[in-house]
């Protein structure tokens, strides 16, 4: 398939390439500053001329999201605002503009998180993300058929514990190889409307 | 307790209103353009405005939300954008800005609805934004303590069904006296970070 992947160049969107190309798949990387295409996702505008420039694709498989991390208390309404455009409009845009653009069957992939029924301090603006790109992939599922779409929705990634893992205490992490895999399970399986949690 | 319930005048809010009085509780209605109080809570700013006039509250119900209903083809990046403001953000500013303002063991309880978990065609931007609600409140939950946070989720109203029944065929209506309990239960119980689906 051609798949198009978005935030390639993270840590999970490095993952997902190589499981993804490992399987015979023709990966067309995009990312702000790095990758095949340059754009940023959270300008509608650009996820225009992303899709211009791809031409017709089977998937498109997202692992780019920014929020903002910080108490509530000292959150704004402006980082609640950028929570939003970093990871929830951004990602609907791929899904809004690609329905009439991906393959007849093809389907989008999604990137949310523990912190949607798990929250920890801190990540409220990364929960309220992660819920409104949940809700969405269930409602978008119904209306877009016979595409597809779903949610990756992994916990913190063994190879980031050092840097990560005193948010999530307890916690069992997930290597970076399993969550691709959930990438694969949605991009080559046949299920739509599905949170995956690798 | 003193309460302050924005959307009094709606459908729902006027049976919590109802529901409230009846147990004793003194309500200050807001509205955009009805109420004891008027401001719009999609701007931050006439939030503190509001919390400003309204002084010391025991609790905080929201029963405002507005959000388009269309298909996602037909749904444009801002109609996405108005039902976050409408019904996401607006509720958020309610907490984060009235963490500092309620009382010590004070309440807030927040409107999302069914199409968070049970998504129907056009109600994508609905259940976007009931999914971010629900979300934020189980992560705000654990950073208020004592200060409690809730959700209240219903179906379809009963005496609504003539106006709405067509979108939720086969499911069942819940009766708006029943979700008004669903208040009382958050605002006079003891749990929080729940989602009560009356």
């Amino acid at each position: 398939m051609k798949i198009l992947l978005i935030g390639a160049a993270g840590t999970l969107g490095a993952a997902v390439h190589t499981t993804l190309a490992d399987r015979g798949h023709d990966v067309l990387t995009v990312g702000r500053s790095s990758g095949d295409l340059r754009y940023d996702i959270t300008d509608p505008a650009q996820v225009t001329e992303l899709y211009d420039r791809a031409g017709r694709v089977d998937a498109v498989a997202c692992a780019a999201g920014d929020v903002p991390w910080r108490a509530i208390t000292e959150l704004t309404a402006g980082d609640y605002l950028d929570a939003v455009r970093g990871k929830v409009l951004s990602q609907v845009e791929l899904v809004r503009q690609g329905v009439g653009r991906i393959a007849e069957r093809g389907s989008f992939t999604l990137i949310t998180g523990v912190l949607a029924r798990e929250p920890v301090p801190t990540g409220s603006a990364a929960s309220l993300a992660n819920g409104a790109v949940e809700a969405f992939v269930r409602a978008a599922a119904i209306e877009i058929a016979p595409q597809r779409v779903n949610a990756v929705s992994p916990t913190v990634f063994t190879e980031s514990l050092d840097d990560y893992g005193d948010f999530f205490p307890g916690m069992e992490p997930v290597d970076l190889a399993k969550a691709a895999r959930a990438y694969v399970r949605s991009v080559e399986g046949a299920q739509t409307g599905r949170v995956f949690v690798p």
